[in-house]
């Protein structure tokens, strides 16, 4: 039974058992592994078959499907986008997402990714602006402080250098509870009353906010030379953060162009405003920033590819921790022209989930 | 807790815990519930947001994401299609689906959707040919013997009315076990030599082949005036199983017509080949089989919609039941806006399964 009910028992990892993971890891190495493997995915761009995501738009957000594959692996993510749900105490963005063999259609992880969308997102914004921002960079403005905020602070710590933080956002109680977080971390950290009070003089501005509006958190008059904008929160059609002045005076990165021109704050722009995707930055094929003085923007909206490494780097962590439960979500039949088996007699014993973790792990 | 844990937790459904929710049923009654479900929604056909599913290919089969949503409840469902599965052991198809809360994102249902998919497509499959096939059709065809056979037959008994059934297939262990499992039954089973042999006479013929080729099980030569074909196997771009001559003496039926354009067996057709959307039968905007000697075809491919049915109906028999146990798929963090604090401290205990279930059911 091992061998066969190993190519069909998918692992289980609840927000509980992800929350175990990352304690055992450390968030900084969580975050760096994380970076590391979107790296190296994107360093194979023309391995994946990609598409725009799926969404379904109603009138208080999006709920999303975002597949993509390469020859061995099969990934999804399901992610919504409810700026209204933390009125009633739910999470703006809850997600979870599989992978499966592209060989035999098997699901083999079934994750929460909630927490693994911020840490990958932050990962991602941090990957860009290594590259992307002046060298030396080490303020920088963060602009929203809600529940992406403080993976936005650990990752531009560990992995770009950053060491002040400027905080605003319109809510000063996400801003208060940012700073309280981050306490006693490495960070000099300042409240800042407004968002061009938190953007002057500093190297990198990251904006995360919720509000699905055409917002301009960030107008031409904040921008200053050789600044590096990290867009993060304008990610769907209707919901931008910055002015079109600010895309204007920049470079513009992207993750993966037929997706940013319908989501991104791109969205504003021309269909042949020019943009570079981020992965030729990597690979060598496009340079990065020219000069010093250079205006960056990444404009990030989340690209399947990054849900892919995340749960490929959550896969690889968990089997060597043992960390999760295995699922019988899809059937192992004795026969499997005979699916109608499964209903006769009394129901199948199911190997209890905590001995097939260990025997896999 | 338990107001708010309602609100983000999500009902899982095992492959064990489906089996025990249709044995308590019933097959005949499962059938006929998803059936009188799918009607419904049909019914409401303008209220839903629909798309033709999203299909990664490979060398070796398919996985496809198939979402569909209305005002209150978001669905999809993942599926492979790996004929050669079979050979190494696995199920060709494999399944599992979600339902959402379209107003917070929030998952409420994960289930198994192997077991589900082949009671929905046989209860698609009896519905069409109810309303399609001659009134007092009895002999039926049966072509590919596999999976599911057995469940076809059953929808058939039961919806339809039919008693005798012909079966073939290429693996004659296939008709074998079809033939052993409905033994005692109420249907007159007999095995026949070839597809000519099976087919003549039959007032239905369901064909449910696997291979994923431009095959030709059905040609010209068989079809007798007022035959009903239910084109069950024919379903993804390069797989069909009418010959088009089939196709052209007939007047044909199909569920989603921009996705049956590019999956079903009119894939051989021109594009402005003439067909029915079956939903407009069931409103009574479209006749349906207009004279005895008329020949129907059903050409099914499977649409979101009968999923999104089947899930309803599974979410409200397994609330009934108290069947499944509830997984933390998503966070329900204290403060929505402090993700971070999941990571702090000790990880959250969480509720046991069985409690939770008891206290929801």
């Amino acid at each position: 039974m091992p061998l066969t009910t190993d190519r069909t028992s998918t692992r289980y990892l609840s927000v509980n058992d992800m929350v175990r993971l990352v304690q055992r890891t450390g968030l900084p190495a969580a975050i760096a592994g994380v970076a590391e493997r979107i790296e190296r995915e994107f360093l194979r761009w023309h391995a994946f078959d990609k598409s725009a995501r799926v969404a379904c738009h109603s009138a208080d957000g999006v709920i999303e499907l975002m597949p993509i594959a390469d020859a061995e692996r099969f990934a999804f993510k399901y992610v919504n986008g409810h700026p209204k749900n933390t009125r009633d105490g739910l999470p703006t963005v809850m997600a979870f997402g599989v992978l499966a063999d592209v060989a035999t259609g098997a699901p083999r992880l079934l994750s929460e990714l909630t927490l693994v969308t911020a840490i990958r997102t932050a990962a991602m914004s941090a990957l860009a602006a290594r590259k992307l921002a002046r060298r030396g960079s080490r303020a920088m403005a963060l602009i929203g402080n809600g529940a992406q905020s403080e993976f936005q602070a650990i990752a531009f710590r560990e992995l770009v250098g950053v060491r002040e933080l400027r905080l605003f956002d319109v809510d000063p109680a996400a801003s208060a509870k940012l700073a309280a977080n981050l306490a006693g971390q490495g960070l000099d950290i300042r409240i800042a009353a407004s968002t061009a009070e938190a953007v002057r003089g500093a190297d990198i501005v990251t904006t995360v906010t919720a509000d699905k509006t055409l917002a301009t958190i960030v107008t031409p008059g904040m921008v200053e030379p050789g600044m590096h904008f990290n867009a993060v929160g304008g990610d769907c059609p209707g919901k931008t953060e910055l002015h079109r002045g600010v895309l204007e005076a920049a470079r513009v990165f992207v993750e993966f162009e037929p997706q940013t021109r319908i989501e991104g704050d791109i969205q504003q722009m021309p269909a042949d405003f020019p943009v570079t995707e981020f992965w030729r930055v990597l690979t060598g094929d496009s340079p990065g920033r020219s000069h010093d003085a250079e205006v960056t923007v990444f404009d990030s909206v989340g690209f399947a590819l990054e849900d892919y490494a995340a749960l490929a780097w959550v896969a690889q962590i968990a089997a060597e921790f043992g960390i999760g439960d295995m699922l019988e979500l899809v059937p192992q039949p004795r026969d499997p022209k005979d699916l109608f088996a499964l209903l006769r007699g009394a129901p199948q014993p199911f190997v209890a989930a905590g001995a097939r973790t260990a025997a896999l792990a």
